[in-house]
């Protein structure tokens, strides 16, 4: 005892080190810009809500795509998302010569990406964009070649159009757009739909020029207006041109204030936020910011690769969502008001316990802006962008986050409120509003004890429901629930209805379609064919979801078999390639040998999935970031742990740096001491938490959240450490 | 068929005359300002998207009350609705002296209240206020005394906050207010919630004044900001006032234009409809167009307090919905775009089938307009305002509208198109949306053949899907989709699973709860009270709404126990005071003694009706107008036949004129003579319809659309006539 707290006042006393140094310097935003990462190049600040940055020819996500032509530079992004593309709004593009509002794409080269600050030459015009960001506000400067033509545009029209699912796309509502004098333009632009198949959503912009244009005028759906002073809403595109005699080298710097209340709110933002004209003072700024909110982990050893793979992380971690506060055009909300995370599904398992680590205060914002919404809208969203909720993929997976937050003790957070809202998700049922809220197909759940395969995603939602009662199960106790707590720890073994005793490539036990009549329906290829919106499982198939209990391993273990099938299921798994990196179903799934005691499997295994897929390239992620969830997924693993989302509970992997240093927020620090780790140590030999043996490879968070250290003594041998005291189940309550 | 045909020439060569009288000498818009008709005083254009008019001290629906103080003008309004208020918003007031924004009220003389025109004297400041509108802006003239310190406010926080009902009251979400130049000022109010509980709105303004102001300055929150430009959205209620030196009787004037999309489009509405400073001719202007909407309908005979009570009836019938064609911020329709109707529910038994004899291009509009809806926000609406759907009273009644359009032949709607919305309404239950859209409980509708008392509004529900089933079945017979047909028929009769056999005040046969195992629910009171939201019956009881089977009034007398003691069950209905004359639910009853062979007595009820409800006074509506439903009941009935709205039939009752003429928009006329008709003379006593005996109570639309005369020869005593030919009823298919 004595010594645990003298550990703890130690890690305490050194829990503000480290905030100086120069971390951003590993950071490369470039890292996931390919390979389907869809991570955006330019300039944020930390949940910033303008997000600013390139716009290529051709489409994507995040509207930038390598190598490709950019037509402008737009101020509102989303990060590392699939699906249909969102936002790309409120477009500036510099261009020399003949003003071609229909075609002014330019390739760029000399690209440089920072966190803050982007910068690119655009060949075609010889003109060099810099961008940079505050929190709600794009600041542009452009250099421009001597010319009596040098233009900027200003695209109240613009969006992404990009379409991964046709449903998914953008449409346009409308727009207006007014040169109120030659230095000051405003207006807005209004754009429905996109991911999440959302109500319209409105920018507002009000940009302020540092040089009065000499001549500018209007453009309505492509037809230029010369000298007009502005363009009404018809529901067509609008946008302004202005322009300038520009001598060698002269730079016109832009900055544009935002809102997604109204066009005097985007002006006082612009005025407030840059009420000068100095852009490097706002690059500072905004680089400094980055460099505090990532310093709150601190690393020794590793290369500096492993570094900018790590501090890159942890910077596309906290891109998304995105701070609304003082935004809200709904409704004044009671607390922080958060938008575009898409989906929780995607990042409960890894960015949001992450966040509850290193950024515990934005993670209880985020969770009180999810209760408000319900509060005002009807549901907890799984997901929501451009102010609406939608699209619901999985389960009600913020009860996930409900429960995280519970059991690990973040405080702030109306419990009793929140729980009503779960409690809503489990028993309302959306009807026809099952995508955007909710959870689709749940009075065949609630009848039945799963839901049949009437139903689309009938089996991804039948488990998924299961964790999510798991977790309203989880509140319940907490709160005195008692009866509550029986009913929904009961529902929480429902994914037993659905375990057919069928066998494949030696594993025996699968999740399996249902018949509303109990039958099994035979009708799916359960074995290869991976689903998507309207079948069996989403974006996965029945060897990946057949592992999803993440409550009740132990009872999962001996479904398959016990310990000794299970781990031959999981080798099974992996070396057939059932396993699917880059989707979120399997984020558990290399830890899972952990619960039959074989921790140093699940060394292995991430040891081998890292190596393969991340690295500090352009195709450094093994595909769409999902709002940070496959970089989280990483961070977690370089640290050596990883979160079972919505338990009280980390399992331990294998470190990656000889020393993680954790500010957790309260003024305390966890630290993981990883002695002798190395590419070929991974092997844990022992283990100590606060100075006393640790001879089990999972933690809880309670056990660290008040400081602690972790010392881990690695080799190139697996041991026996952790084989004998396994992670606890729902089965042995 | 000579005959008729040449009856048909004579009509249409009529069909142009009348529109030059001057009609709206008749039209008193006061009729229903009190006894809470809740109509509203101020001047708009038919269908007008301002409706500007006085806001008083202590709140009501319309803004409006007799008597009491004006707080000032604002833009936006509905009429004659109960439950909570909506709009209010963008208000503009006069005073004189010390500036004080918290309480500028004052009592008004020697008011003024017509078609396009309001005037009052504010007697506090000894200001005369006159208004006016176009489509989208209010055009004010303010008459000041000299002073040194006159003020005009324009308040962009303001709304009604008058509820009704608790949880329909509106709530503030954001303003802004920019003085762009001493005579320009712009900004928006953003409100939620009111009646339909729906989403944020957000007003537009931009206001010209002819005269520079002297002063000006912003408010927010109730403090002054002298000489401030501006105030951007905190969530904040904001304003500005701008001081002038006026001489005796000097005129202000301001032209306020508006719209639901942008700022810049509110300046263009303002400036495309009123260009210049002529207030007459926009009054004018206003007056001519109800003038020439009004003169639709010509009438010979009655009294000119007859006229009053029918043309202003004719006024209240087309102040709603709300043409908002162009002004959609949503999404961009397929065609018009119309707002503010709650709910079809109170409308469809009268306001939408006068509609479709005098304006059927509107209605037309109107029915474009829901499908429109369905197709972008997922089910039609029963109501609308503020852009978002809800709450829904009773069933999807947009179902009977369509079947209404389509047996009456109206052209341009795409049937295949409603069709679907109709079977979604139908099948695909809204869930915990149910006040939003679809129909709620209906999944236990469609399992047990009635709403269980489970459900509130199990009652009501049961019956009306009834309806709208039949509805269903009507349009599907008629798209050739047999099985459809069949299926929606057979729904139609669940009212049936309701009928029991109980006794009340000698009539045996009641509506009654059921519990889902099939046995009665005997915990109601079913005779006394009246049910609301949450009750059996939706604003109505069980003596009301067991006669509402209007697609099968044969099989309701049968189970009544045959004609004798149908007619009996009718009289003791209107004897004792079960009939409520200001509900929706009760429209049709008056009329339902022709389905038992008795017109005569249809006569003397409505005869009765008419003249202890109906006057020209302030309180000459019996209760809310209801968008003009009161108001279209009484229309009917004063040219002397009523719809059975869903149906292609009108029921015959006692005209009050004895010639109308219905101008029916396609160059067709139908005209109604009633020889001797008086107030002795009610009685029908024998008919021609185009010039060949007609001996029935009842006739089609199809038999009049295309032009028709139905003359009546009335007298002082009951007939054989219409006792013998009954309506068609479904058991008879």
């Amino acid at each position: 005892m004595v010594i645990s707290l003298c550990y703890i006042l130690i890690t305490i006393s050194s829990s503000s080190q480290d905030n100086k140094k120069n971390l951003i310097q590993y950071v490369q935003p470039q890292i996931g810009l390919n390979n389907k990462g869809n991570v955006i190049p330019g300039p944020s600040l930390p949940f910033g809500m303008v997000k600013l940055g390139p716009d290529c020819v051709g489409g994507s996500n995040s509207g930038y795509i390598s190598g490709e032509r950019i037509k402008g530079f737009s101020h509102i992004h989303v990060s590392g998302t699939g699906g249909g593309a969102k936002y790309g709004n409120v477009t500036v593009a510099p261009l020399v010569g003949t003003l071609n509002i229909n075609d002014y794409a330019s390739y760029g080269i000399n690209e440089i990406v920072q966190p803050g600050y982007y910068s690119v030459k655009l060949d075609k015009w010889n003109i060099q964009a810099e961008l940079t960001t505050t929190h709600s506000c794009g600041f542009h400067k452009y250099t421009f070649p001597k010319s009596d033509s040098s233009y900027l545009l200003i695209d109240a029209g613009s969006f992404l159009d990009y379409a991964g699912n046709r449903t998914e796309v953008q449409f346009f509502v409308g727009s207006e757009i007014e040169i109120v004098t030659p230095t000051l333009i405003e207006g807005y632009t209004r754009i429905r739909n996109g991911w999440g198949k959302g109500d319209a959503y409105t920018v507002y912009f009000s940009a302020e020029l540092d040089t009065p244009a000499d001549e500018f005028g209007t453009w309505k759906s492509g037809l230029i207006n010369p000298n007009s002073k502005y363009e009404a809403d018809t529901g067509e595109k609008t946008g302004a041109f202005l322009k300038f005699q520009t001598h060698a080298d002269q730079s016109l710097k832009i900055k544009v204030g935002i809102s997604f209340l109204g066009r005097l709110k985007a002006r006082v933002n612009r005025e407030k936020e840059i009420p000068d004209w100095n852009f490097e003072a706002i690059k500072d700024q905004a680089r400094s910011k980055w460099n505090n909110v990532i310093g709150r982990v601190s690393v020794e050893g590793g290369s500096d690769e492993l570094k900018t793979m790590f501090y890159t992380a942890l910077y596309h971690s906290m891109l998304m969502p995105t701070d609304r506060t003082g935004e809200n055009p709904k409704w004044i909300p009671n607390g922080p008001y958060y938008d575009d995370y898409y989906a929780i599904w995607d990042t409960y398992r890894t960015t949001n316990p992450l966040l509850t680590l290193i950024n515990p205060d934005k993670q209880i914002d985020f969770i009180r802006s999810l209760i408000d919404i319900c509060e005002y809208e009807g549901y907890m969203p799984d997901a929501r962008s451009g102010n609406d909720n939608g699209r619901t993929q999985g389960g009600s997976n913020c009860d996930i986050l409900i429960a995280d937050a519970f059991v690990k003790g973040l405080e702030g957070i109306d419990y009793e409120k929140a729980y009503l809202a779960m409690v809503k998700n489990a028993e309302v049922p959306p009807g026809g509003n099952e995508q955007k809220e909710g959870r689709g197909g749940l009075i065949n759940y609630n009848a039945l004890g799963y839901v049949s395969s009437d139903y689309e995603r009938a089996g991804s939602r039948t488990l998924e429901y299961a964790y999510c009662d798991y977790a309203i199960a989880t509140v319940a106790q907490g709160l005195g629930k008692t009866a509550d707590y029986e009913k929904y720890k009961k529902r929480a073994n429902n994914w037993l209805n659905l375990w057919r005793p069928v066998e494949d490539h030696g594993a025996k036990g699968f999740i399996w379609p249902k018949n509303a009549d109990g039958s099994w329906d035979e009708s799916y290829d359960m074995f290869q064919k991976i689903g998507y919106w309207t079948e069996f499982f989403y974006e996965s198939h029945t060897w990946e979801y057949s592992f999803y209990v993440p409550h009740d391993m132990k009872k999962l273990i001996e479904m398959c078999g016990g310990e000794k099938e299970f781990v031959k299921r999981l080798d099974t798994f992996f070396n057939e390639s059932f396993y699917n990196v880059n989707n979120e179903p399997g984020f558990l799934t290399p830890c899972l040998y952990i619960y039959a005691g074989r921790p140093e499997k699940t060394a292995e295994r991430i040891q081998k999935i890292i190596n393969e897929n991340y690295n500090t390239s352009r195709s450094g992620l093994p595909g769409n970031d999902d709002s940070g969830a496959m970089s989280a997924w990483f961070a977690f693993h370089a640290m050596g742990f990883f979160p079972v989302a919505g338990q009280d509970l980390y399992l331990i992997g294998s470190p990656k740096f000889e020393e993680t240093t954790i500010q957790l927020g309260n003024g305390a620090t966890f630290k993981i001491i990883a002695r002798n780790t190395s590419e070929a140590n991974i092997y844990v030999q022992s283990a100590q938490l606060n100075g006393k043996p640790f001879n089990q490879a999972w933690f809880r968070h309670t056990d660290i959240k008040n400081g602690a250290v972790l010392e881990l003594v690695m080799g190139e041998k697996p041991s026996e450490w952790g084989t004998d005291k396994l992670p606890p189940s729902m089965s042995d309550l």
